[in-house]
């Protein structure tokens, strides 16, 4: 029942967002400069509320042990100390393509459909139980695979971006393997009927649908006619 | 006005509970050993509860360098290994009262009214703006002073206890000073107006009346007749 509770688990890669035309073209080397710059600024919106999600989960968490686990992603992607951590390399990243720190951080070029999908996910832990919010993370056992891929073809297809802005992704290689390990065997041991296991697949796919929905909203880009200025 | 302001916080600090009758009573050396392990029996759902607060306040808080400050205090609290941290230090203090540590974990002696405070203290961090939150936590500028009396007339009028299990106290008298000093920082940065900083005084009063309640409960005991058995 396990095996297949995590075959189930694993089955949900297939819609992991390295699926998605707009990630398909990136690592095909087809993406514009422009593309890239509008993916970069909306995707810092999922990235700095990542811990946001994480302290949530702890704050339904009424076990130490894990806490004392889960704490770690809060410390990698927020990082000790100024200049550190998951959230400044991501603002590397988009300095190294073309996108200043201070238009990051303005969040302006933020699509509201990806400002939803983020908030959907971050409300998710807060609102349900803590061993769903975790099994959602399990994205993170597709992340790996995607990411060497991702990695390689920036830095083939894209001569133009800094290499050192791209050790967001090299920490990742390190870190997503270890929590995503953490997470899965932590689902597996706390969901152990079969309502339990249907609630984490639900949630996984759920998280799934919140990668994939971003990007769906990246690769359309601002539609609305720039109108009148608030 | 910030010096208003600081007064005006530094005011509640005549509704603190070391005020309260039975931290009184505690302080003279009139506790029976039955009504210290009542205490800290019933305390101790407050401490196991400190790092859901302290996570919650992380969860609305979308400032990273807030965010790496904060996080130190679940760190203090939970520990990063097993034996460490101050929810160990309260389960050894109980030891020392005579209280084993399953029977705290078990909250079986956790009284109702002291469950409902402290959920009500967890849910004030969940649910109101997180700087409202911090100001809630500024009861600590209150304790060092009442921590440095009640261990001295622990040490004193009760020799049964092992001064071994006091080491939370000891700890705090590091810890509360830091973390009040940064959090009052961030409190007067923060509230500007004065309908800001009457949403801090009030925070902080509604904490003084959940340690307040607890002991008002605590004091009381287990009134209810003894019933059918669940």
């Amino acid at each position: 029942m396990t095996e297949e509770f995590i075959a189930r688990l694993r089955a949900q890669g297939s819609r992991y967002h390295d699926q998605h035309p707009f990630h398909r073209r990136m690592d095909a080397g087809e993406l514009t400069r422009e593309e890239l710059q509008r993916w970069v600024a909306n995707r810092f919106y999922y990235q700095k509320c990542i811990p946001l999600k994480d302290a949530a989960i702890m704050a339904n968490c009424d076990e130490v042990a894990v806490r004392r686990e889960w704490v770690q992603r809060i410390l990698d992607h927020d990082g000790t100390v100024e200049g550190t951590g998951g959230i400044e390399s991501w603002l590397r990243l988009g300095e190294a393509l073309g996108v200043s720190r201070d238009e990051l951080v303005s969040e302006r070029r933020v699509l509201p459909a990806v400002r939803y999908a983020v908030d959907a996910y971050v409300n998710f832990a807060r609102s349900k139980p803590w061993v769903e919010a975790v099994a959602s993370s399990l994205t993170e056992l597709f992340g790996p695979a995607a990411i060497r891929v991702r990695l390689e073809a920036l830095e083939r297809h894209y001569p133009w971006i800094d290499r050192a802005g791209l050790e967001y992704f090299r920490a990742r290689l390190v870190q997503a393997p270890r929590d995503a390990q953490y997470a899965l065997d932590l689902t597996v041991a706390r969901c152990r009927t079969r309502e339990q296991q249907d609630a984490a697949v639900a949630a996984l796919r759920f998280k799934t649908e919140v990668l994939w929905a971003q990007l769906d909203a990246i690769e359309r880009g601002d539609t609305q006619p720039a109108g009148a200025l608030t």
